[in-house]
This record gives structure tokens, C-alpha cells and sequence, in this order.
């Protein structure tokens, strides 16, 4: 089967992809070929481009192509105030809240089992960042898992000894979110936290 | 932001394909480039090449990067039934059931409507391959929408002008389905279509 061969080394790539198993990579190979060439060699060249040429940030190690990213450049931003994430997907979700500090980018979290110290999250970097004289918050916005809270828990203890002022953003239910359908989880932290209004 | 450019770019032209949407865009974004460039590379290779050299069987439609597809050149493929159907994806389906003759693929359907005529789905290649004189069936398994069932219609007067037989896939409860998950119009066809046994 030499003729089939090519469609399917690209049916076989195209499962490199999370959420692209044998069918999906299929539709999508055939749906390029007989709908988007063009659309699909501009994405090809693109994907190079990206693979070869974006890297981290040196400051906050969020993705860029350049030394610093743009957030880290950006002169208006409140130096002061630094969130700490997870991923940069994370970093995503908080510009669309319109925060206005920066960031600091784990790119995972601390993981002893699997043989992920702090220093593989980069903590040795973060902790040369404490030192700046400007910063005077950070905020612990790591998942809600199990790992993501003993990074947050290991990251407050660090920054303490600092001397400086560390929070962790708010759990409860989400907005819009109808109570029946909350964990209880989030419904223990809902009540604990509640304001008086 | 000129920093995040290339990123945005990538993510911008990922969602040339079919079933993704902003997010999952961003999501293999981020994936790819955390976890996979290597694949990601080796994707786009691959991409860039079978967009440029996979084209059209000479003979059946089917995709393939040369003059015939490996089903025509196959010497040990029954060619006296030929079995018509709309897309590449539908030859991959019925391959899996282990069909035995050769294909010829519509790469659309008939839509007067979008201007798609006779000629832009190949029928006019369709009845040169009638004229094969080892031809006996033709069997129509285009889908069961309005258009592939006017398509079906269509081609079978063609192929019975030339004397030859010619056959409809079967239509009804599909194996494994729940009778009560099953629409009545597909009721109606295995109704219909009942069997002594």
C-alpha cells in the first residue's frame, strides 16, 4: 500500500494533537485535502515557525519569541503585584479578567513523585524576583488539585520569608454557576469564606 | 503585542480545521508547545507535502499522490462490481467491511441549487468506466441525505441505460442500535425491506 502511505503518515501525525485519536485525524486530514490546501500550508509553515522560534520568557518564562515577553515589557504594568500560574493557558484566562500586574509562569507544579522540585518550576528564578525592591504582593493563582496547593502552600512559605505580602485568589462557586450542580468541595470554601454584605 | 504575534498567528491558522474553535486552538497551541514540538514539526512536514502531492485517482477519484490509487492498481480487486460513493472517507468505511470490488468516489453530491452538476462529480469519467465490458453491478452507496439519495437516483438511470445492474445499499436498523433510539423514517426502510427467515 505505497499510494496509501502519505495520507497516512499525515492521518498518523495529525494524532499528535490532544483530543485527536484515529477517526478525528482522519476527518481532519480528509477535510484539508479536499477543502483547505491552502488554509492548511499556511498553517503548516506557521507551526514551524512557532515550534522553532517561541521560547520563554526570561523574566516571567510565559511564551514569547523574544527575551521578554510582552506583558513583562509592557511599562504600564503594576510591577508590584506578581501572579503566580500554573500554565501559560493560565496567564490567558487572567488577562481576559483584566488584571493589570504580572506574572510568573511554573510551567507545572511541584510534583516529588514524579521527580519535579522546586527548582524544575523554576522557584530559584522566582526567588531572585522576591528581591525586587518594587514588588510588594504575590498572588497564588496554581489549580485547585492536590499539586497545585502544595506548590501554593510551598511558594507562601517562601515568599514570607521575604517579608512580603502573599494571597491566594478566592474559591467558591463560579458565577452564573447554579448551587445543585456545585461540588461539595467549593461549597465548604463558599461558606467559610462568605462576606458580610 | 507584537511578542505574542506568532503564537496568536499559530492558534489563528489551527482553526482551519474542521471542529476547532478558539479554545481548542489555544489549547493545542499551548500543548504542542509544551509537550510535543517534535511532533508538532513532523506534523507540519508531512502537512506541507500531502497538501502539495496527493491528488485524485485517474481512474476512481480517490485520493491518492499517484496517477492510480493502490485499490485500482490492486490486480486482485474484483472489477466487475464498481461501488459509488460521495467521499474518500466513505471508501475508508466500506474497506473496513472488506468489500472486494473497486470504488468510484463523487467527491460531492449533486446540488443544482449550488450549481454542482453531473459534470463537477465526475459523471461524465463515471460513464466512460460503464463502458468496461468486465462491469456487471454498480452498487450506489451515496449517503442517505436528500442530495445523495437525488444522487443515487440519478446515476442509477444512467447506469441502467448502459443494461447493466445496479444495486442501493441497504437501508435500515443499523447492528447494535436500540429500536427505540432508531428514527422511523430508517423504521419505515427496514420495515419495508423485511426478510423471510
Amino acid at each position: 500500500m505505497i499510494e496509501q502511505s502519505l495520507l497516512e503518515k499525515l492521518v498518523e501525525a495529525l494524532r499528535c494533537m490532544p483530543g485527536v485519536g484515529r477517526k478525528s485525524a482522519q476527518r481532519i486530514a480528509h477535510y484539508l485535502l479536499q477543502r483547505d490546501r491552502d488554509g492548511a500550508k499556511h498553517l503548516s509553515l506557521l507551526m514551524t515557525d512557532a515550534m522553532e522560534k517561541i521560547g520563554n520568557c526570561k523574566r516571567c518564562r510565559n511564551f514569547t519569541e523574544n527575551e521578554l515577553c510582552h506583558i513583562c515589557l509592557d511599562k504600564k504594568r503594576d510591577k508590584s503585584i506578581i501572579c503566580v500560574v500554573e500554565s501559560p493557558s493560565d496567564v490567558d484566562a487572567i488577562e481576559e479578567a483584566n488584571f493589570r500586574g504580572v506574572y510568573f509562569v511554573l510551567l507545572g507544579h511541584l510534583s516529588p513523585l514524579d521527580g519535579i522540585g522546586p527548582d524544575d518550576i523554576g522557584l530559584n528564578q522566582l526567588e531572585t524576583l522576591l528581591n525586587d525592591k518594587e514588588l510588594k504582593e504575590v498572588i497564588l493563582a496554581t489549580n485547585t488539585t492536590v499539586e497545585g496547593e502544595a506548590t501554593a502552600h510551598f511558594i507562601s512559605e517562601m515568599v514570607k520569608k521575604n517579608g512580603l505580602e502573599v494571597t491566594r485568589i478566592a474559591h467558591g462557586v463560579p458565577m452564573g454557576g447554579e448551587l445543585e450542580f456545585v461540588n461539595s468541595m467549593t461549597i465548604v470554601h463558599a461558606l467559610d469564606d462568605r462576606k458580610t454584605i
